[in-house]
């Protein structure tokens, strides 16, 4: 390979991340090689690896638009304009997320957005995509990566110019990165998991729930969600404990999984007909939280997505903030020009303290979403906020409202709700102090 | 070895925490084995390898007087009653810890504590400590530990019924724990490192400083303090940046070590003949907090200490926290008798939700000591608490109170200071309204 070729960027891993920064670096004209464990896309159909659908909001959908290719992924996704709660009994309230379409989430597909990307990515002449090579070393010295061809069992050594790890939560680049002094590093697990159960379409293909809402059976400790998928099925996620009384561990026989599921999903368990099968077979997933500094090694290698900072899913923000990493670090490419240290050094500045805010919010989220969106005080809340926001939409922000319906950075956002929310607590005090006054006097 | 004489308790590390507990299960009757990579203390002179001094209080005091082992320890400890503030001109305002000198701190040698400890320890039959044994591995299936001689260069399996993990931040028991599925794990450094220096005793072991106090030279961003030692001198530790202007990185010559210090700390320096030396020699540390969960593995091994709760030395809990994760642990054991699994579980429960507090106020007490404790406003606010605390000792507690001088567990503490310090707020704003009121009327 001549000078000329070798490429400025190893990416490794072609998940949703990856192949998005590679668009990034494409458009700008650098030259990229990116490695991935699984076949091709366009030529194999997709594992179910991980979750089937997710949900798509303003930070993903810039990222796409920057690149020409948000209306693309828009024509197959499904609006979402609010949450449809399901109570123990099988009532249903439906909460709007915020004051109209231009604030809403798309339910899009996991593999449909992956291969759209791949295909984007290859478009790209300066790209060159690998699949079926596993990453199984980093050498933080030589910069050297190791791959293992899938097909063959191979093993190679790949000198890289400037590694980027875009290989998820278990990342292999992030995991030798860690072995340097100092290397500030946490997973933590909650102490729920997560397994995908299914209510399929009916005749014709058409919505067994309401298609354009979020579906949640919140239920105190524990919770169901369900989102639409474009063949008219629901991929539902139960979140559940592994331990104990009411636990994945609890639950042995299709006989206990029918029992529990009539008494506490009345409504939904007719939808499922395959039901007490997935519980038993589906695998159940881990929900953890990775946190990690520095996000680079000098100039040699930086953690995009979920290698540097995954989240419990509780908020929809994994793929859009991993997405905004990639716009964040394709500005500070541009404005650093090839003073690469000082790219990823200004891009982690720019990026940790937010993403550290969202894995918080994110684990918060979990509480509001199982326990308090049915209670009657969070839906009065929920309506003083949307009031607030449409009386004084330019002040007035619900800090849902800013994670998922606008660009302003996490940390910048929960410090703007705490301060209206105090001003909101200060006006009202005044006003409860002034009658008080008036009617003694 | 016949099955009577195997011991029921494997310690990993002879370090305090080790040893304390060794006390604890040897007096509850328990056969227990010790290992540890250092030479006995008892006939080879300890090697400098952590801090040389540390602040013991009531918590610690607690589990020694337990012992039977207070008096001993306090009669060669030095009372230290309050802060001393060394000024950047050399001035000195003296801050007392509490009311008096039952609300004080006590600079112990850990090189001395240590060796008291040991022969403690010694003193029981059913104990049998065995040094210049590396622990560098851990078998989580079969449970047993692999030893190497630190002499003989030998390794060696050895299977065991309970392992306890006493082996420090860095702990090896811990990393193999760590593999398990949904370990929750967290190493945090923060961006400053510590350096010890000396300040030795005048002629005739005088101190050349305050003998009762701990005292501390604030800065801002950075500090040093002092800790007094039996033999007249004062060990000294500089918490600094690794890196940026002012940083363990900027300073390369003894000429510059010596024009910073002067600068920097004027009243010292004339007090340290070897700065320049010591501080271009000794080793810089890391500041690291640890955090993991589950602290156990069924009833099989179980962690204490650094192990599994590293902390900042902020605070000077460290030591403290870990004599009461003993004294917890022996209490466990008693009430679950030879139920492990139970005993261990209680006392993850009963410490967890302390330490993580421990953990987080450390962090926050850097910043206290090193930038507030030299301002007015801090001053009067710790006057004020004080005052509280004498018109109200039942009632009002200050937060460092509570963690320094009793056994409130460290996260009651944490929320019994939120609620007083609201009440005092909302009894403040009160008496403004009121007089407010009063004047208008």
């Amino acid at each position: 390979m001549s000078g000329q070729e070798a490429p400025q960027f190893t990416i490794v891993g072609c998940g949703l991340a990856g192949t998005l920064l590679a668009c990034y670096l494409g458009r700008a004209g650098h030259r990229v090689d990116l490695y991935e464990r699984r076949p091709d896309p366009r030529t194999h159909a997709q594992d179910r690896g991980r979750s089937i659908n997710l949900a798509l909001s303003v930070r993903g959908i810039h990222a796409l638009r920057d690149l020409g290719l948000a209306d693309e992924v828009l024509r197959s996704a499904i609006l979402m304009r609010g949450r449809m709660i399901h109570s123990a009994t099988g009532e249903l309230t439906f909460q709007p997320y915020g004051k109209d379409d231009s604030e809403a989430l798309y339910s899009v597909s996991r593999a449909g957005l992956n291969l759209t990307l791949v295909q984007a990515a290859a478009r790209h002449e300066s790209l060159r995509l690998h699949f079926g090579q596993r990453c199984t070393g980093f050498d933080v010295r030589s910069n050297a990566i190791e791959l293992h061809d899938e097909t063959t069992h191979q093993v190679s050594q790949l000198a890289a110019q400037i590694v980027i790890g875009a290989d998820g939560a278990y990342s292999t680049v992030r995991s030798q990165m860690q072995k340097q002094e100092r290397f500030s590093y946490s997973q933590e697990y909650l102490s729920h998991g997560y397994k995908e159960l299914t209510i399929p379409a009916g005749p014709d293909g058409a919505f067994r729930l309401e298609k354009h809402a979020l579906h949640i059976w919140p239920r105190g400790n524990f919770m169901m969600i369900a989102l639409p998928n474009q063949d008219g099925s629901f991929t539902c996620t139960l979140f559940w404990p592994y331990e104990g009384p009411n636990s994945f561990a609890a639950l042995r026989t299709e006989a206990d999984v029918l029992a529990y599921f009539r008494d506490q999903f009345p409504d939904a368990v007719p939808l499922m007909p395959t039901l007490a099968q997935d519980f038993l077979h589906n695998p159940t997933g881990p929900l953890v939280t990775i946190r990690c500094q520095p996000w680079h090694l000098d100039g040699r290698a930086v953690l995009i997505g979920d290698a540097c900072h995954a989240v419990v899913p509780f908020l929809g923000q994994g793929m859009n903030a991993a997405f905004e990493d990639c716009t964040v670090l394709s500005e500070c490419l541009k404005q650093h020009a090839s003073r690469w240290d000082d790219a990823f050094r200004s891009y982690e500045a720019r990026r940790k303290e937010n993403t550290d805010t969202l894995a918080a919010l994110c684990v918060e989220n979990f509480v509001e979403m199982r326990d308090k969106v049915g209670s009657k005080a969070f839906l009065l809340r929920k309506k003083l906020a949307i009031l607030l926001h449409r009386l004084f939409p330019h002040w007035y922000l619900p800090l849902y409202t800013m994670i998922e319906f606008t660009r302003i950075p996490y940390a910048q956002a929960l410090r703007r709700a705490r301060k209206q929310n105090l001003i909101v607590a200060l006006i009202a005090a005044s006003l409860v102090l002034l009658l008080l006054f008036l009617a003694l006097r």
